[in-house]
């Protein structure tokens, strides 16, 4: 069985988005109680990752930790037609996920207590943002 | 429904090579209308990324963080056998990718309007890669 | 058809952990000859990568690297409630994999000559880590 989410979701600018409720309630609609759950985000400036889920410095950390690997403005990037956090955000991209594939148990998502699932906008300004949740199952 | 499609690709050394087309003949061919493509490469010195697709010089400035990031003939590696960019080679790849899920919807990969499938080579001669698509689907 | 294979696997602290037998074991008790296992790591302190698998020194040049690149009581850090390893760990996690999807052919996963699977300890002290093999396949 396979079962097709398509989700929109709206970014503040850069950050994380927690999308762990959207890809919980495509798996409850699907009615799959085994297999597989993949998260995939149409963009090349905005990613997936699993990220701890209890204290938001963690991602505050990230968030300054791909700052200063990725500064935005550096002389080395050619491709600034957005602006100076154009080509970070394919970087930032490229560093982290497009797809991730989650397995579903007893018909939930197979997390550990301290994952979530986030969106991470790499872009200053606030974008719409567009992902699929494919439930592979049965 | 799952069908493999084993691909051959040829690099000219480092550089991206541009598989989605590649990747497009494998869901046509599996008839597939729902479902996922996974895309895996058999290497640990080449990788696959999913990235921006109309501006070359988005590949070009990656290349150069990349490059920046993890220079060729580092006093740091150890393994060097193959050269100086033997050790980046593998480093690279595990920033990036060696597997992506794509869903498949009306029969077609979902991919945002400037997304592209990229097989990444980071050694400096030509290879010769395998990569498999498989697509589960209905 | 969907099989589902739990792992428990014990680290001795940081550093990587073959796991291809492991996978391969769920492969071929799965009985499928063709499709898809997915691996999935239910930490962010902990992540999943494919690397070479021949000479060890790969392996020790990798954490070196990544050592470096994010280095254990960075001053940028807040969260450090576990101590200095604790971000380093979560930075590690998302620039690695937490979901690895691999093929399979003719009832054996489909890897490269030098390809092997690794669950990468980040933390430095051992720690028991829960994995999920899902196989998709026919």
């Amino acid at each position: 069985m396979i079962h097709r989410r398509d989700l929109t979701i709206p970014t503040h600018g850069r950050g994380t988005v927690d999308i762990t409720s959207h890809v919980r309630e495509a798996v409850a609609s699907s009615g799959a109680r085994e297999g597989l759950a993949t998260v995939w985000i149409q963009h090349t400036s905005a990613s997936l990752i699993v990220c701890e889920n209890a204290d938001p410095t963690v991602r505050r950390d990230l968030e300054a930790f791909v700052h200063r690997l990725v500064p935005d403005g550096d002389k080395l990037f050619e491709h600034t037609d957005e602006g100076p956090d154009d080509m970070p955000a394919h970087v930032r991209t490229v560093l982290t996920q497009t797809s991730i594939g989650i397995p579903i148990a007893a018909g939930r998502l197979v997390l550990g207590t301290w994952q979530g699932l986030y969106l991470w906008e790499h872009r200053r300004a606030p974008h719409t943002r567009r992902l699929t949740v494919t439930v592979i199952g049965e």
